[in-house]
């Protein structure tokens, strides 16, 4: 089984155990992923990315692992495989961003000249 | 090389082809994973889960593509292995919601009595 | 003094009588903002609206108020007047969705026909 | 009529023309709400304030002004005097920042000695 696979599998594991799929609707798990990545982004609130480092780094590492959680339960859910989409996003990016015009510059892609 | 692993790569590759990590510091990739998660949920907006999977799953796969790819980069960038990081927060949850007390119920392990 | 004036001078007292305007800079609050609004939402995180009115009033009520305390900060430090923005952005909606053409649709103004 | 009971007449008259309450539930809106504090921040992203300021001050407006509407109207939705509850919210949060502890300090409440 592969890595993501055997993480999936884990987490299934886990929400089983307590009877928990009931409430893992699609629109639940986008909301709670949300929720998870406003906490990750707390640890960086009123902060420079080095002074957040400096204290919180246990906390970031614990808020991505939710992150993280909630977008394989909403893969899986969903019946998307992660590295298929991944890979597909990235080809998508390609065309939208290419080399010669997107090198060095943080332009949208609507926006690039 | 780990599935995860090679996801990275492809990730970085793409960034350091355009020359990208001058403007990837931690608090603006924690920034823009809170925005793709907020894109990802805005396929819900206004509808239930069954409504929004009739209409919009291309946008939903590509909006999940993107939050693990900010999820990708952001671990990288901390030196987070994710198969870790996830194992661990599994067992953390695993002693903040015991089975015997959570099993069907969504209350947060705040309020479980 | 008008109400929204009125709210915005205590606001302005409570943050200066703790010298917090050296934090105060227009991306940190809006980042808070953000968070903020992720903390009303979560009120309703598993839960039916009724779910959540009937049980999470109170929590509501202070992360709206919150919600609003962040955004009239930031209404003031960017010198905009939340009035005048307001009639300026339903102006600017009552164009973009012509009574005609949206009435009883959630479409986006985008895919109105 | 007060200036805030103004601005939520005129956001209702325009709801209200278009037949959108009947969309209105207010998990919905604070989802709206969150969706939209997200198009704010987005607006400072990979920039710091200043870089945001000198070129999004226009979309900043606009979106800070949506932020304001949605919270008007989950406000009304839910019977909530928003002058009431901002006054409330200072005074609570005066008790959990109290001047001479949290002075030029930007700690949580819960970490501030």
């Amino acid at each position: 089984m592969s890595e993501v696979k055997q993480l999936i599998a884990a987490i299934n594991d886990f929400r089983e155990a307590r009877e928990w799929r009931q409430f893992h609707n699609p629109k639940d798990l986008a909301l709670s992923l949300s929720l998870e990545s406003a906490e990750l982004l707390e640890t960086f609130q009123w902060k420079t990315s080095q002074e957040a480092l400096a204290t919180n780094q246990q906390a970031m590492k614990e808020e991505l692992a939710d992150v993280l959680i909630y977008a394989l339960m909403l893969a899986d859910d969903l019946s998307l495989d992660v590295t298929t989409i991944i890979q597909e996003k990235l080809d998508q990016n390609n065309m939208k961003y290419p080399v010669k015009k997107s090198t060095g510059k943080k332009d949208k892609y609507t926006t690039l000249e």
